[in-house]
């Protein structure tokens, strides 16, 4: 079982691939992409679909995780988020992925043990039940990879 | 020149094609697509790529204009509509289109000359301007159709 955590930006996108069998992980492969601020926004986009479209096809994940956006943020932020996501998730049902969403308390719970927890703990964690040789930067790429392992502890549809 | 006209939503994604030729229009297709609401966010969001991009293949426009969201909107509303939007901005890059953006005020001001318009009055003016039999429905369809009027006003790049 192979799951895709991502993080979706327009600016940065990050994403972890994490195997999990018989209640083990090991880690596949993690990155960003990321796309030149310069850029029109619909190219930008074409980006993030063209690389992340390169990593489905590379590594055929079996379940693909996202974080669900807080809604405390403002419109501005929520509509740029909203784009790149909304490419993401487009390639997740294009792949025939079923795409699961977590909240960010779910994601620290699962990670953590604990739903308030801090960013730099989530990060340590990651590391550790990663067995990573550090933490992951940037934090997009921590925050995908710390989906992908909450997606394994809620077990939908896992092994 | 063929401009579309899209006004991107999740449940609702209206469009317009309009052909403007020596200060002329003609209208080539208006209509809407639709998506289940029960369905997967992301399988909604396949449902208006496929339709969206059958639209591209028959007509090739020239052209693509979208407008820009209102940020007085709540973050769940820009996020569903980042989402939907992302989708849309994608196509027009895939398409290898340029993608304008105008906000509400520049749609009004060009379709009725006044950018603090009710909304009856640009359904009423897009009606007029392009001699439809009636003001087309749901209200998607018009705003696409307003958006494509707008750009052709503007002429960036037009003729």
């Amino acid at each position: 079982m192979i799951i895709l955590g991502v993080d979706p930006g327009t600016a940065i996108t990050g994403y972890g691939l994490v195997s999990f069998h018989g209640n083990r992980f090991s880690t596949v492969e993690y990155n960003c992409i990321k796309t030149p601020a310069k850029m029109e926004p619909a190219d930008r986009l074409l980006i993030l679909y063209r690389e992340l479209e390169k990593i489905l096809l590379k590594y055929r994940p079996d379940r693909m995780a996202v974080e669900k956006l807080f809604f405390n943020t403002n419109a501005r932020t929520a509509l740029a988020v909203g784009q790149a996501r909304g490419v993401v998730l487009l390639l997740g049902a294009m792949a025939g992925l079923r795409v699961y969403e977590y909240t960010p308390l779910e994601v620290k719970q699962a990670v953590v043990g604990y739903g308030r927890a801090e960013k730099e703990q989530v990060q340590y964690m990651v590391k550790a039940i990663l067995c990573l040789p550090e933490i992951p930067r940037p934090d997009d790429v921590a925050d995908a990879l710390a989906v992908a392992i909450c997606h394994a502890h809620y077990g939908n549809g896992v092994g």
